[in-house]
């Protein structure tokens, strides 16, 4: 319109970069980072760290615009300021799982084209190792920097590895932060977590990560100064964003390097924290913790949980613990959270049961993410909101990933017809919730009906034995696949396979129970989510399943 | 980065629009508005009931992109709807203050060149009295829509003037919404309030609408499903953004074509009302309602103030009644609130006088500001944090105006070296805190020294016989100007002038105490605000202080 401008004073670029800034004035003396017992921050300091530490990135490591900058450690303060000087450095973070083998951690260096990897002491001998594989057949290796934990102050720093602190130190907080010039200037790259055996490299930008900040800090009902207990790996989609959002929110984000029943009742105990967020396995172990490693709840404490659907029974025993759970769904490409099960008030006077499972859907997109929808992949036709018709659950907004990293065909299948496709398949409810039914690859099919493995894995969790359930499908000549049921019972407890199938008999339609149990520990990526595609291998090494499985139908 | 791409997968231009949107899903069959014994809508039928009357300014009126539509309401569901419905039309809401005569609102349709006005019922013979003044000078005058009374079923439809409701009735649910292009693309304008005398129109996107309704959810510390009571008018800066942050939300709107004291009271307790906000005048307003008219609150109630700095007496008042009270400030040009005394639990057991002193502080920016300062306006310098070098308040970010309508040198003066100029002089206190001290037109300079008329009136406002009072210069041969205090007593006080003075003295030093008390009732505009412009005028008129005025230092 006539008469106005568009300049410095009404238009910035968004980036969380923003967050920490006002943060370290408006919550400048306020705790930031507690870690174990010798280390604490104000947000003042977080700030000033995170300039020093870019400061030398840029002066050291002539490290420039979308540059990328891996970093391999637990939820340690050193990971938490990363993810703000990596990006005031304008450079790109690329986020590795702890779990990875040097193998992968080689595979994704020389894939993101990392220059430098930040490496916590206890995963030297991994990113050593994965130096070591990418010098074989190149000369230009990331450079390594060494977090020594800053919580022991014994541990001597290294003397032929430049280390993190001194890093720090030479920084100068004169430098001049490098704002995106694009917001959609990538922030992060972070590679599928490896429920499928070949992860892609999500990227991620300023913009959507700044909107999805403030979504998840909405969806969890978060108010100011929070205190937030960090379970959820912080390589994790950056924490599913709450990184960045406790940085908007200016709370007090306690760190804990190993994740432990134990440790998590003492730091809620110790710290007060109001906020921590976990998979559904997190919780399991919470509910299964021995008494003398409880402590009770110093006030309500609000957990998000995700990266499955939470059992029922898991729910009503952390809520009975005095836990709150926000049940929200996503994916890497999503930035983590993108839908949640929004609670309604007139919810509270259901039936036990159908509380838990309304609370066990995925619900619809939070404010950050512009629709969701069910669709046939096919025709992109919505499904009916019948809680049946199957579809495919797609994703349009902001807090959508830009792409995967060097794979444009694959950016292009997955943003096919203008959506972002999940792969997870799933139903509408008749008020709109949707509900998740499988992974499109995990689903069975057997003599030619579906079956959700969720929804068999929620009737096995409802057996008071059942520790842990994952169902998968097995080849069968016959039926083409059968259920087969991989399950830890909780210690003290002895059932044999029959008795599983036989329950499930009981409480399924026929056709969907288990034919085959196996018991043993269920291998799980370092998020916390079972590596089916494992089971799948395990499953089908056990072959065919014909013989066996005819006789009882 | 290689292998991304931006599609509309993941770009999707911010609006507020996208609030309604998702709200029509996520609590589609819960309380959008209430209004009167008769009037509640959901949120499902609030989206439905917008895109038809979208659909009918198209179709009806041919509006297009960037066309002004006019509305002159007070707070009734259908101000709410317009809040939507011409946005999703592609047009820019232009909101009028329903306190201005015929001329003024002849001036702004012209200046605005609306091509539509909606009117409420009670305002019909301003609005054509302003279309006779417009068909003076020009044939092409604005169309004219009543909106009756909807929760006055009796009010029959005028059989001359197309009403809001038949309009709504002819449009279409199929209306494709016309999303902005561009997010920064306008939305709404605003004409500044009027504490000057020549309002400009304040141009707002759809980008810094989107984010400073989320900043006001946020500094609200408003969860999903609030309750919220329309005091604020909604034509002043869109409701503060609360109408858009309402929809992010999904709360229920309570409406109020009236405010009054018996009027807050009652719907608070019937609709368990849990945030409203209000100028301190408002609150005045409640403190001092009578016993007969207070009823208990249901629960704590949340209270955003803002306009003026509220005095500490009517915040003490207001929190031992129920209501906890934030403060924020800004302009029309920050899109209501841009600052806002974040309130720390440190200070909650600081001593009465201290806690309110911090409280009427105007604090820091809130999320989806930038940046906020107080600079020497000249040389561009930040004055120190030491609570008493006073310099003019500057803002920077997305929720800073995109310009003056029509007045690109007002623009460019307002933007001079990249940075928002308020008008507005304050300090900053050691934790950074921004204190008002004056407008600068406002503030008075006596025998060269600075007097800041809001530290006058805060030991007027803690007089127990004063209502209301307000300070502004007088001219005066010898010392320039002197204080000159308008006061309104409370029902049942006697003062004369030289009790106010004496009182005023004890408490003040000398030169800073009024040197002339005027008793009356106080000129204001339709949003609470003071007219200090037009007390200028008065104490002017009461011609030179100097002989009376000498004798007393």
């Amino acid at each position: 319109m006539e008469g106005t401008i568009r300049c410095s004073a009404n238009y910035v670029p968004l980036t969380p970069i923003s967050f920490l800034e006002r943060s370290a004035v408006v919550y400048r003396e306020r705790l930031s980072l507690v870690y174990g017992d010798h280390v604490k921050f104000t947000w003042q300091q977080t700030r000033d760290r995170s300039v020093k530490l870019a400061s030398s990135l840029v002066t050291r490591f002539q490290i420039s615009h979308g540059d990328v900058v891996a970093v391999l450690a637990p939820n340690i303060p050193e990971m938490y300021e990363l993810h703000f000087a990596v990006p005031m450095a304008g450079s790109v973070l690329c986020n590795l799982n702890i779990r990875h083998p040097s193998k992968m951690v080689s595979t994704l260096l020389k894939h993101s084209n990392a220059k430098l990897i930040f490496v916590d002491y206890e995963f030297v001998h991994i990113a050593k190792g994965a130096i070591e594989i990418i010098s074989r057949s190149t000369s230009s290796v990331p450079q390594l920097i060494l977090i020594s934990d800053s919580s022991k102050l014994s541990v001597p720093p290294t003397p032929d590895i430049l280390d993190y602190e001194s890093l720090l130190e030479m920084g100068s907080l004169d430098f001049e932060i490098r704002r995106p010039k694009d917001e959609c200037d990538p922030i992060a790259v972070n590679y599928t977590s490896g429920t499928t055996s070949s992860p892609k490299g999500v990227v991620c930008n300023h913009r959507g990560a700044y909107l999805n900040s403030l979504a998840v800090v909405l969806l969890n009902e978060m108010p100011s100064m929070p205190v937030h207990l960090w379970v959820v790996p912080m390589f994790h989609c950056n924490g599913w964003c709450m990184i960045w959002g406790m940085a908007a929110q200016g709370g007090t984000n306690v760190c804990l390097r190993k994740v432990t029943a134990k440790g998590i009742f003492e730091s809620i105990s110790r710290h007060k924290v109001t906020h921590m967020g976990g998979a559904p396995t997190i919780l399991n172990m919470i509910v299964n913790a021995p008494a003398s490693e409880r402590i009770p709840l110093p006030g309500k404490v609000v957990v998000k949980t995700g990266g499955a659907p939470p059992p029922s029974q898991v729910v009503f025993s952390m809520e009975k613990l005095g836990f709150d759970v926000y049940h929200s769904y996503g994916l890497t490409e999503t930035y983590g959270p993108g839908i949640v099960c929004t609670w309604k008030p007139e919810w509270d006077s259901l039936p036990l049961e159908t509380r838990a499972k309304i609370k066990s859907r995925q619900g619809l997109n939070h404010i950050g993410m512009e629709e969701v929808d069910v669709k046939d992949p096919v025709t992109m036709k919505s499904v009916p909101w019948d809680a049946k018709t199957m579809g495919e659950v797609m994703f349009r907004g902001n807090t959508v990933m830009n792409g995967y990293l060097k794979d444009t065909k694959a950016t292009q299948d997955a943003f096919k017809d203008g959506w972002f496709r999940s792969g997870d398949l799933g139903v509408r409810h008749s008020d709109g919730y949707i509900e998740l039914k499988d992974r499109s690859k995990d689903i069975i099919i057997s003599g030619g009906e579906n079956i959700s493995t969720i929804e068999v894995e929620s009737v096995l969790f409802r057996h008071q034995a059942v520790l842990e359930a994952a169902v998968v499908g097995r080849p069968d000549d016959h039926w083409g696949e059968t259920p087969c049921a991989f399950v830890k019972l909780k210690e003290g407890y002895k059932l044999d396979g029959d008795d599983i199938i036989a329950y499930c008999r009981d409480n399924l339609p026929h056709y969907m129970a288990p034919r085959t149990v196996v018991f043993e520990e269920l291998p799980k990526t370092s998020t916390g989510k079972i590596q089916k595609f494992v089971l799948r291998e395990k499953a089908k090494a056990l072959g065919n399943d014909l013989a066996k499985g005819k006789s009882k139908l």
